[in-house]
């Protein structure tokens, strides 16, 4: 095993969120809030045909975090969950990763709804959404089943995992 | 924006596939493929919960893809698409992500069906799989649902990614 992977970013997001405090949860909670990845110059020829797919999945730098907490209590709920059965930024790898709804795609910028990230957050990969991979039927979501899932959409962030 | 991201692993994935030539193409076509993601002593608390979870996506690192290729001809399909349009490893950043069935979660070891990785691929990162942050309704996949969904499931890699 590598002991290290170094990852170079491929663009930069934009958002009207300039700061963690009061930033909606995850795209289901961001619906009209408006985002902008800007790919670098020397990748933008990698977004041909993206313009064919409704939404996709961002892969970006959770660039403010810093550390990380094995047991966070997430946003959406009460109590401490295992950081890898949350979405919290402070995990052992500071990488975050958000389906959202492509609204353009022209030259270097893909506009999307759903923004949940902090403005200039480092973009390191978009991937195309496809149900048959991405959405496997009979799923069940464990505590965000049950503790919280009703409440997503009101839910906003804090300054806990900065 | 930072120039660099430095990862490191937070565990490795034993899948049954020693080489590229001839594995499952995503884990829809992977179901029957067991793998086990062991993570690293310092990290396993983190696991905690996850076993209420049906789904997790797996976030790893594509360690044998060199280099990119900004227009591929995907496994899926016989003409080229934008790499960013498509979910082939030689991708400027080689991150790669597989939403996979969870089978166990024991210790320090997640056992999933639909393992499309290589044996020994080092993980980056699990994230809890919820329908409402990663299933959008209504979607479409421009190539992916014309040319070659039906086939996901036979079809395999060759080296064209090594």
């Amino acid at each position: 095993m590598k002991n290290q992977i170094i990852l170079e970013p491929i663009g930069v997001i934009h958002t009207p969120h300039g700061q963690i405090e009061g930033m909606p949860v995850q795209p289901a909670g961001a619906a009209g809030f408006t985002g902008k990845a800007v790919i670098k110059k020397e990748y933008v020829e990698g977004l041909t045909d993206l313009d064919g797919f409704s939404h996709a999945t961002l892969v970006y730098h959770f660039h403010k975090a810093e550390g990380y907490v094995l047991m966070p209590v997430p946003f959406m709920d009460t109590k401490p969950h295992g950081v890898f059965a949350t979405r919290a930024p402070k995990r052992p790898n500071h990488i975050g990763m958000s389906t959202v709804r492509i609204l353009s795609v022209e030259g270097d910028t893909v506009t999307f709804d759903g923004a949940d990230m902090l403005d200039g957050t480092p973009l390191i990969d978009v991937k195309p959404y496809f149900p048959k991979y991405d959405s496997p039927p009979d799923s069940k979501s464990g505590w965000l089943d049950t503790a919280a899932h009703k409440q997503c959409c009101n839910v906003r962030s804090d300054n806990r995992f900065m």
